[in-house]
């Protein structure tokens, strides 16, 4: 055999272009079959949308079109009324891999990697030799800007073929038409499903899909207001890795120390800067740029061990407990579960990138009992349909023993089975994506932890939801006996002996010997003019006030012999306005209602009214009761206050 | 709120640069934690010596030594007796991701991104900020020359400090020495097995690995010879997009349309390529820089309507049956399970690109049978040891119904439960890694059903194994009862009445109305002299011969009344050399012996046996028999032929 030396092997050793990259590893990007091609591609284009609208605080109007022509070509339009495009960005934008404004920013956002969009372009320009068509208007009083894009991959560089300028009736937006090689009759449902989805948990957008066939689904925006602004950030020093600090402390402008930690971190106050410094045992003053590799690792290992602020939350927008309940309502308002469940992480970091994990847990009802459970994965308010078997998100579900719950799990390990819908938001500065295709989270055990933690929170509230209804349910039982049974003794007896019958709620009480406490919970649709609120409450989605209100009528009846006097909280759901309570509250905060009851003769009852404005029908359905000073073995239907 | 434009969005919009966007996603690459980075680390560093090596047909010798500092810090070192790499292309192989020589040729290799080695070399910069020494020697008699490499990631380019010569004894190779921040406690095991299988499936290669508490592990060689080279070719009209189609043309030196199909693509002769165009209805002397989309567009599709010969697979170096049996014993030796079956499918294309899928299935034994089955997976004799739940041979495997193999599944789907173990290698000139980590293999629908197909075979042989094992039973337990109890009876009988013991054979004939067909192996250690053998059957791993000699013996006993005249056939081991066969056969082929029988008298016995070469103890421990010229329901341990 001939023999083959380092010089034959250089020849063939050459830059490999990122376009030309992706180009022979598509299915990195989502475009590893036709039908996933056809999704990829809607869902880059909506998420771009997307962000570009929030970005410049403009509320979402998306367009979405499929054409689908023979040979399984279809073309596809998406349009938004974001800012548009410069028209020298364009070609950047939509035709060169790794090109965007979001990567570099520390806050939550769809796109965060440059490549989605002008993935789409690639992969249209690959299957069908077309090229992408871009229109941008970024101002309201001049036309719009028509660019045919044509990519050379070896470069991975667009060019701008036949350029022009149209009216567009849009202020401002950017329209996007691509053909590409796609299956819409399997891909179909789960555009709809994508979109569907993305609609639930955006409520601020509004999507308006257009079918080959010609079919409109217009899913209606129901919120007026953005989200919370995800605001960017510094990195944290929490995870900073030894060689990005270098980086960091070669590109400042500071000359010192202490103003270089200061300024190119987050959470470093002088206090933190200095007690890292004093750590590390490092002159303040010395300037970065001279700094060794040893004095760098010295700072490294302070920041450890120094308590350092965790980063801001302001880069994280989470979907919030009260939508997520929302969408979960609206995946199964044909099923009527048993209970929905939700339960949200304080944020957290990994490797200094601040994260969230909000869960839900949707239980019973008509739910399929022979299947695994239905676990719907969001990520940055987007919907993943794809890799659920390598998505973090499942094996942190996988980890847990659910047979304790009532699911089925050979040996504890796995997907359980069961009428049970799971559903995970993970919000991040950055989703630690498995690949390109942004469709699993990989498996960081920070954020695997903390969703352990947010369905071991849930699995705790449904154990506390069950004793409580079992609770409940037995006194009722016991109350529906005697007081069903005991007049008609009292009764017959009376009779008997021909003497009046005597007056039982004394007797009742003795036997009883309880503190009845029910709510109930009605909406009453009103007007839009906003009812008088009390201005307590968070309200971060901006849900449409006054839409709905939302009564809770809390029922305290004594069934003691004694007059009962105690003190009872309500906890207000979040994203909920206060608005009338009665009777007078004696301490009102954004999380609880307290009264101080006057106190309740024997079988006498109190009715606790309060009314909550921001939520929509069904959010809110059950009270969370506390009470304080009265033994709570003695109380059904709340338990004992432990603090706030 | 500020109105935010295009414009303010435009000072944001910037290039990312690759090392850039990987050091912020190092988990894409497969450095997620510090356990996975260790395990990575090694990978790529060997894989890129066993790919150096067998580039220059050197059998491998691979170093690998961990040295563990405090603070989680390792120092890793992997060394190669490969060809080395030329001192200017030394900055760009190790310090600059997307480049290299195997992305651009279509043949199966280990590393086909031009990635790996240089994100190790990123990687430890990134979290040890110290620079990686690379030790090259691409001539015997020059020096090696050493490189520091310091990556500028913003650029995506390496620089070379401190360069030097030493003294190396090897004729040639390549060392790297990088720090990497790494967990090798938790990371211990999975380096080991990591090592491990490398080694089962490239017998080639010797392997030395050396712990940071100076344990030494020796990985030893088995194979004298090299597997069967991957040759690059050219790639195949199927699947071939329309858009590459576009680009080929506008770089080919071919000036006609012809010339140009039979030049950039394999598998277009003469003949396929004039039927390609004149389906096209297009002239076969156009010169092709000139056609239009729509010509492309004509020639694409008749692509897919013309015959076209599935590519060479003299790209592909599949593992072989034959290793794939011996692993799983090596994997299982301790287990004593009830079987091991092996099924390959021959070659296949996904887009163009060739693979292949060979699979092994272990049954029984002492392996567990509350857990779920284990799944071994290798891609391109590349072990994978994560993100197993995202890898499309998991999802093949979770879409076969197994409970009808004896194995436990809930409602048919998913990773079944039971005493097994699963392996699959998939081979190709493109494996559709779902990342840049090379870990888990995406779903594409071809690979899916082959695996699917050679599973299924598996299962059809395990039934067949069964079945004749059961019956073979049956039928022992008859005879042992005839040959048992008959003679006692005859026995006592005779001596009653004072009469000579009759014989019986005829008698047990009458009853047993079979022939029985059995076979016994044995396993004989030669001397390393060779020995004389006919050189037929296939050998393509280029096992050791010389080492074992296999013997099978076949016994053929006729319980009919009448002498049985009939052909037999024994089917040849895949990786086996025939020796002595007595009596003379029939006919010989690279598959099968055939005899034609001399006629067997009633309760005779024939022997058959033949010698096997280039297999080791155990490799082949049960003979596939077939009979021919005879009622194969008479006879017990054959199946009836059916032909080639």
């Amino acid at each position: 055999m001939a023999k083959i030396t380092a010089h034959d092997l250089a020849k063939k050793q050459k830059e490999i272009s990122v376009a030309e990259f992706f180009e022979r590893n598509k299915h990195i990007l989502g475009f590893g079959n036709q039908t996933r091609a056809l999704i990829t591609s809607v869902k880059e284009g909506v998420d771009n949308g997307l962000d570009a609208c929030e970005e410049a605080n403009i509320l979402p109007d998306i367009y979405v079109e499929i054409k689908n022509h023979e040979d399984s070509e279809c073309r596809l339009i998406i349009e938004d009324n974001g800012p548009g495009v410069v028209k020298k960005q364009i070609p950047h934008i939509f035709g060169r891999l790794l090109y965007g404004s979001r990567f570099h920013a520390i806050r939550q956002s769809r796109g965060q990697q440059g490549i989605g969009i002008s993935a789409v372009v690639l992969y249209g320009q690959l299957t069908t030799g077309k090229h992408a068509k871009i229109t941008s208007k970024v101002e309201s009083d001049r036309p719009a800007v028509v660019a045919n894009l044509v990519i050379d991959t070896n470069k991975n560089r667009a060019e701008v073929t036949g350029k022009d300028t149209v009216h567009w009736e849009k202020p401002t937006g950017t329209r996007i038409e691509v053909s590409i090689v796609a299956d819409f009759k399997r891909g179909k449902k789960y555009v709809y499903e994508y979109l569907q989805s993305t609609s639930i948990v955006n409520p601020h957008a509004q999507i308006t899909y257009k079918e080959p066939d010609g079919t409109v689904h217009l899913f209606e925006r129901t919120s007026e207001v953005l989200p919370r602004k995800a605001i960017e950030i510094k990195p944290h020093p929490h995870g900073v890795e030894l060689g990005t600090l270098i980086k960091l402390a070669k590109h400042t402008k500071a000359r010192q120390l202490n103003s270089f930690l200061k300024s190119e971190f987050s959470s470093m106050g002088d206090r933190t800067t200095n007690a890292v410094i004093d750590k590390a045992g490092i002159e303040k003053t010395i300037n970065p740029k001279t700094m060794t590799r040893e004095e760098f690792l010295a700072i490294h290992k302070a920041f450890k061990k120094v308590k350092i602020m965790s980063p801001s939350t302001e880069c994280l927008s989470p979907i919030g407990e009260t939508l997520i309940k929302r969408s979960l309502k609206n995946e199964t308002h044909e099923i009527s579960p048993e209970f929905i469940i939700t339960a949200s992480r304080p944020p957290s970091v990994y490797s200094g990138n601040p994260f969230q994990i909000e869960v839900g847990l949707v239980y019973g009802g008509n739910l399929p009992k022979e299947e695994p459970v239905k676990i719907m994965r969001f990520a940055n308010r987007v919907p993943l349909l794809y890799q659920q078997g390598g998505c973090v998100t499942t094996s942190a579900i996988s980890s847990i023993d659910w047979r304790r719950y009532g699911l089925t799990q050979p040996s504890g390990k796995g997907v359980p089975t069961g009428p049970a819908i799971f559903l995970i938001h993970v919000s991040s500065t950055l989703i630690p994506f498995t690949s390109e295709s942004k469709e699993a989270i990989a498996d960081v055990e920070e954020i695997e932890n903390d969703i352990k933690l947010a369905f071991r929170e849930c699995a705790r509230k449904v154990q506390h939801h069950i004793h409580k209804k079992v609770r409940r349910a037995k006194t009722r039982e016991k109350f529906d006996l005697i007081t069903r049974i005991l007049p008609e003794i009292a009764k017959k007896s009376a009779n008997m002996l021909d003497k009046p019958v005597p007056i039982l709620d004394p007797i009742i009480t003795k036997i009883m010997d309880i503190v009845w406490i029910e709510d109930i919970i009605e909406y009453e649709k009103v007007s839009r003019e906003p009812v008088q609120t009390t201005l307590i409450g968070n309200n971060p989605e901006g849900q449409k006030s006054g839409g709905t209100i939302t009564k809770s009528r809390i029922m305290v009846v004594n069934y003691k012999r004694d007059p009962q006097k105690f003190n009872l909280y309500a906890i207000i759901p979040k994203d909920a306005v206060v608005g009338t309570i009665n009777p007078k509250p004696s301490k009102i905060t954004s999380n609880f209602i307290k009264w101080n009851l006057d106190a309740i003769p024997p079988a006498n009852k109190i009715d606790v009214i309060f009314e909550l404005a921001g939520l929509e029908q069904g959010d809110f359905d059950e009270n969370d009761l506390y009470i304080e000073n009265i033994n709570p073995t003695f109380v059904i239907g709340a338990d004992k206050w432990e603090g706030e």
